[in-house]
C-alpha cells in the first residue's frame, strides 16, 4: 500500500509545537489515510526554531510564516503559536488554499474567532481548532454514551477546570500579557470546558458569572465562576481557576442524566466513572472496543496526555483524505467560534451581573 | 457527680424525630452538662406517636404541641417536624421560655424565619436551627484549619449536594407539596449547602441562578445552580440535585486558598482531603485530637452520619448550661434566616435573570 | 406489645466494655424480641468500674465476676475483658447456664478456646465471639453475595489489616504483654481477618507463614505475612501489622470469583467494591434492601463502626429469642476455637519454616 | 551538536516489538547521547515482519535473527519475541559483541537466564532485562525516597499483579504452551513484582508460596500467593493472578517503613501514594524535578505506559554511550537471572510445602 503524504508546516515551536510535532511523527506510522510529512517550523526566534527543527527533524526553520504559507509543498497549516498570532496567519494559509488547525483559544475575541471561521469556510478548506480534550478516549466514550441513550435525557452538566501554577507563576509569561492572551484562566481553561459542554450537551444559551483577579499585578483573569442554561433548558456549572492549590490539571466534567450519569478528570484521564441508577462504576476505558484503542496497547495499559494529539490530528488527516467530516467529533472552526461567544457573554455577565444571552452573528 | 437534667419536648416522629430520640438517649451517657430526660413526643396521628413514644422511651406522647409548650418541665422543646410547623410552635416554645431547636429550613419563607429569630431572641432563650452537618468531625475541623490560617486566604468555594431519588420517588410525598415544603432541592439540601458556604467563608452578598422542575407534575424545584459571592469579594457555586443517578447523599464542598485547599463529601464523612501546595492528603478525622473523638473510639474507628446528631445537641446542651454560645460552631436562628434570604435571592435571581443581592432586614 | 428483657453481666469496662454498652443501650429501643437489662458490670478496680456504671447506668459495679456468674437475674454474660480473662469467667458463666458472649481472640491458645466452645455446648447455651466485622453492613452484603452464586467460584482471597499505632505505642500497655494478650497483631488484628477468611470462603486447611517482632523490647509480634490453601483448595493470603504508616485501621480484603469480585476496607466501612466481569462499582450499603438497614437511615446516611456492635449483639438477642442460630452469620464458639487454630499453624508455620496443615481436634 | 549513531536490530514484532519500536522512534529526537538507527527487524512469518518493517520504517525485514546477529551496522540487539527465543538469539549477539536488550522473563529457567548473564558479561557488553516499570516515573521516584531515607528502614512489603483476561482467554495463545512460556502467570506477572521487590527492598532470601492452575486444560499456571523474606530479614507477599476480575493491569505495591510508607498501581500509572505518619498524600508525578519528566509536558499532563519503553531505552543508550553503568536502574541480565531464581523457589516452594531458601550459582 502505498499512502500519500500531506506537508505540513507548524507554526509555533513551545509547548504546543512540542506536542503536535510528535504526534505528526507517530502519525508516520500509524493506520491513517495520509502520512504527514514534516515540510517546516516557524518563530521570531531564528536561533530557537532551528534548534527545534533539528530535534524533531523538521525540513526547514523560517522566521516567517509568510514563507510557509507560499510553500507549495505544504498542504495543511497547523498554527500552535500564542494566541495573538492565531489570526493572521491562519487566514493566511486558508486562502492559500492549506487544510488549517489552530490551538485553542481560536482568536483573541469572538470577532475574530468569526472571521477564522467565515474565512476558512469561504477557502473551502478543512479547519480544526485544537481541543484535544475531545480526543481522549474517555471523553468520546462519554459522546458516544450519552448520543446511544444510555444516560436517558441530560438534565444537569457541571465541570470546573483548576490549575493552581498561578499562586508562584513568573509574572513576565505571555499567558499574564493582556495583549498577547486575550484573558487568563477563562481562555486557557474555561475554553476547555466550554467545548467539551458543548460537545457533550448541546448549544449554551444563557450564562450568569463572576470572574475574578486575584495576584496583584497580573492583567488576566485568575478564576471565574459561571451558570449555564442550555438550549434544550438544562443547566449547569462551570468553573475555572489557576488558584486551586492541590489541583494540578484537574479538568473535570459530571453529566447527570435520566438514566445514568458520568464522571471524568484529566488526572485520571484513562478512567471514566459510569452510573447507572445507584452507583458508579470505573471503567478503565483502554479496551480493544473503546474510542482511539486500536493505536494502542492491550486492556489496562494506559495513554498519556500526549496521546490526545495523536489521536486528534490523525482524525484531522483522515478528515483531508475525505474519511469524514471534522465535525462532529474535532472541533471546527465554527466551534471555536461559538466557544469564544460563550466567553465573551462571561465577560459580560461579570461585568453586567445580569444573566446574558449568548448571541451568535 | 451529680448532673442537673433537662426535660425534652420533641415535635416530630419520623426521620428527624428519630435521629434527634437517639441523640439525646446517647447524651445521657456522655460527658455533657446537662442530662436530656425525654418528657413528651408530639404529632398528629396518635396511634403513631405512641408507637413511638413506647419505642423510644419518651414519658408522653401528645397530638397537640401545645400541651408541650405549656409543661412546665420541659426546658428544651426541640422541633423535627415537616417545614410547615416550624413557626408556630417554636416561637410559642420560645414565648413561653423554653430553649429552642429547629430542623431546617427554618421557616417556609425568610419573613418566617426572622420572626422565628426575633422571638427567639426576645424570649432570651437558647435557640439552634438544625443544620448537622456542621457537627461532622471533618467539617468542624475544616472550619477550625481555615480559621487557623492554614489555607491562607480563601479565594474560591464550591459546593454541591447531590441525591437521585427523585427520579423514582413517591409523588404524594410531602416534600413535593409545595404548601408543607416551600420548596423542593433549594430548601432540603441548598439550605445545608448554603450554612456551609456561609460556616467555612462568610456572608454571602449576591447570587446568580438557575431554578429547575424537571419531573411532570412535581410543585417544586428537583434542582438548582448558582455561582454566589461573599462579602469579601470571593466566588464561589453552589449545586443541588434530586436527580444526579449515582449520587445517593453526596454533600460535598471544596475550599481554595492561597496557601492550601480542603475537600469533603458528605458520603465519606470521615475523611478530610487536606492540601498545602501540590497534593491531597487524605485525612481519617478520627485522632483523639480531632473533633468530637473524645465521645468515640480509637483512631480509624469511623463514627456514623446519627453520631451528628448527637455532637449538636451536645452542643445546644453545653450552651443551655452556659459553658458557651451556640454560636458560631452551632447554627443559631440568625443562621436560619440568614440562609433563608440566601435561598430567596436564588428564586429572585432564577426569576429576574440578574444578580440578586441578599438583603437583610 | 410487652418485650421480655435480658439482663445482662458485662466483664470489661474500657474499649469493648464501652462499645458493647452502647449497642445494649440502643437496643432498647430497637426491633429486637428481647430487650437487654442492664444488670452488672465488672472489674478489678472498683473506682473506674463505679465510675463506668454510673455513666452508663449499669444497676450494679462489681470487682469480682463471680457474683455475676451467681447473679440469678442474669442471663446473658458478655465477656469484653483483656485476653487472659477469657476463659475461666466465660466457662463459668456456661457453666451456671447464661448464654455468653466473648470478645476476640477466644482463648489465650487453641487448647482454651477449645475448652470454651465444649464446656459452652455442654451447658447448652448460646456462644457468640465477637467477631463484629461479620456485622459491618458491607461484609455481611459480600457474604450474601458471594452465597447467592454472584461471583460464580470463588478462586482467590485477599486480606490485609493494617495500623501503625505500633510505632509510638506505650510500651506498658496490657497488648504488649505476652501473659495478658497470648500475641501481637496476630491475636488482635490476625484473629479478625482469619475470621472474615472463614466466613466469606470456608475453612482453612493449611497455612504458610513469617511473624516478626520488630520494636526492641516487644514481646509479642508486630506484624505477619501468611498464605493459606482453604479446603476446597484455593488459595490466598492474609497479613496484619501494627506498623503500616498511613494505615489507621485497614482492615481490607478482596475475593475474586469465575463472575466476579470483591473488595472491601472498614476504613471505608459503608461501601462494597462490586465487580462482575471488567470494572468494578463502588455501592454505598446504605439501601432499605441491605444487610441491617431497618435500623438505620435513609440511603447514603452511614452508620459508624460502634454501630457494628449493635447489629451483633441483636443477633445474639434473636439468637437466644429463638428466631434463628447464632451460626452461620454470627461466630460461634467454634468458629472462635477454629480461628484459633489457624493462628496457632501460622505461629507452627513461622517457626517450621513449612506449610502447616491447620488440625481441628 | 552531531549524535552518535546506534544500529539496532530487534528480534519480535508484535506486542513488545511494537513498544520498543515506538520508543526507539521517540528517541531519535529526545536528549539522548546517542540516536538509534532501526536496521532491521525479524521474525518467523515473513509477511507480517515485512508490513511491520513498512509501517514503522524499519531498515529490512529478516525471517533469521542470524541475519541481525552477522550484520556490522548492528550495534545494540533488542530481543522482544516469545520466551522461548530469548535465550539462543540473545546470547550469539553478545557474543558478536552486540550491546542487549532482552524482554522479561530472561530465560526459559533460572538455567537459562544464569547462561545469558555470564555470556553477557563475558562478551563484555551492556545488557538490560526488560522490566519496564522500573521506568514508571512513579517507580522511581519510590526508589529515590527510599534511598534517600524519607521512610526510614523499610520493614513490610506488600505486591499483586492482577489480570482478568485468563477467564476468557483464546487456548491457542503462545502465553498458554509451557514450552513456549515456560510459567504463566509466574513468570508473565509474577516476574515484574519480583523485580519491583528487588529494586525497591533487596534480595530475597526465602520463599513459600502455593501455585494452581484453575481453567481446566491449561498447561500453565494461572495465579500464585507466596510470602517472602528478603536478605535484611523484613517480609513481604507477592501474589499474581490472570483471574482477577474487575482487575485489568493492576500491578501495585505498597512498602512500610518506620517513618513513612508508599503505595502504588499501574492502573494510575502517574501517581504514587506517600505517607509520612498518618496519611497518605497522592503525590502526581509529573512536576519538572520527577524521574523522567524533563522527556515531556507541564504539571499535571500525565504519560502513558508506553512511554515506560522511552525511559528503558534512553536509558539503556546512555549506558551504551558510557554515562552511567546499566544498574542500578536498569535491570541487568543479573537481575533477570535472580529473577529467575525467586521464580523457580516458589514453584519449588509450592511443591516441596516449604519455606524454600532462593540459591544463587
Amino acid at each position: 500500500v502505498t499512502v500519500d503524504e500531506v506537508g505540513v508546516a507548524m507554526l509555533g515551536y513551545s509547548f504546543m509545537g512540542k506536542a503536535h510535532t510528535r504526534a505528526l511523527l507517530a502519525l508516520r506510522h500509524l493506520d491513517v489515510p495520509l502520512r504527514p510529512k514534516l515540510v517546516s517550523i516557524s518563530g521570531r526566534n531564528a536561533e530557537a526554531v532551528e534548534r527545534v527543527r533539528e530535534t524533531w527533524g523538521w525540513g526547514a526553520a523560517v522566521t516567517d510564516w509568510r514563507e510557509q504559507v507560499a510553500d507549495e509543498r505544504v498542504g495543511l497549516f497547523d498554527n500552535g503559536g500564542p494566541n495573538a498570532v492565531h489570526v493572521e496567519p491562519t487566514i493566511a494559509a486558508a486562502r492559500a488554499g492549506k487544510h488549517v488547525v489552530c490551538e485553542k483559544p481560536l482568536g483573541l475575541t469572538a470577532d475574530e474567532s468569526h472571521r477564522m471561521w467565515q474565512e476558512a469556510e469561504r477557502a473551502g478548506v478543512r479547519h480544526l481548532c485544537g481541543f484535544n480534550y475531545r480526543f481522549v478516549p474517555a471523553v468520546r466514550l462519554a459522546r458516544e454514551l450519552i448520543e446511544a441513550g444510555e444516560l436517558g435525557d441530560v438534565v444537569h452538566f457541571r465541570s470546573r477546570y483548576l490549575q493552581s501554577w498561578g499562586w508562584e507563576a513568573d509574572p513576565t509569561l505571555w499567558r499574564f500579557d493582556r495583549a498577547q492572551a486575550g484573558s487568563g484562566a477563562l481562555g486557557d481553561l474555561g475554553s476547555h470546558i466550554i467545548d467539551l459542554a458543548r460537545y457533550l450537551v448541546g448549544e449554551i444559551r444563557a450564562v450568569s458569572s463572576a470572574v475574578r483577579t486575584i495576584v496583584p499585578g497580573r492583567e488576566v483573569d485568575d478564576h471565574f465562576v459561571a451558570t449555564v442554561e442550555f438550549e434544550n433548558g438544562i443547566v449547569g456549572t462551570l468553573e475555572a481557576s489557576r488558584l486551586a492549590r492541590g489541583r494540578i490539571n484537574s479538568n473535570a466534567f459530571e453529566v447527570n442524566g435520566s438514566k445514568g450519569s458520568l464522571a471524568f478528570d484529566v488526572e485520571r484521564l484513562n478512567e471514566l466513572e459510569v452510573a447507572d441508577t445507584r452507583s458508579f462504576r470505573r471503567v478503565l476505558v483502554t479496551e480493544p472496543y473503546h474510542p482511539f484503542m486500536r493505536y494502542w496497547w492491550p486492556p489496562g495499559h494506559i495513554v498519556g496526555w500526549g496521546d490526545t494529539f495523536t489521536h486528534e490530528l490523525g482524525h484531522m488527516l483522515e478528515a483531508i483524505a475525505g474519511e469524514h467530516e471534522v465535525a462532529p467529533h474535532g472541533a471546527t472552526f465554527e466551534d471555536g467560534y461559538r466557544c469564544s461567544e460563550v466567553a465573551e457573554a462571561i465577560l459580560r455577565s461579570a461585568e453586567s451581573g445580569r444573566r446574558e444571552e449568548v448571541t451568535y452573528r
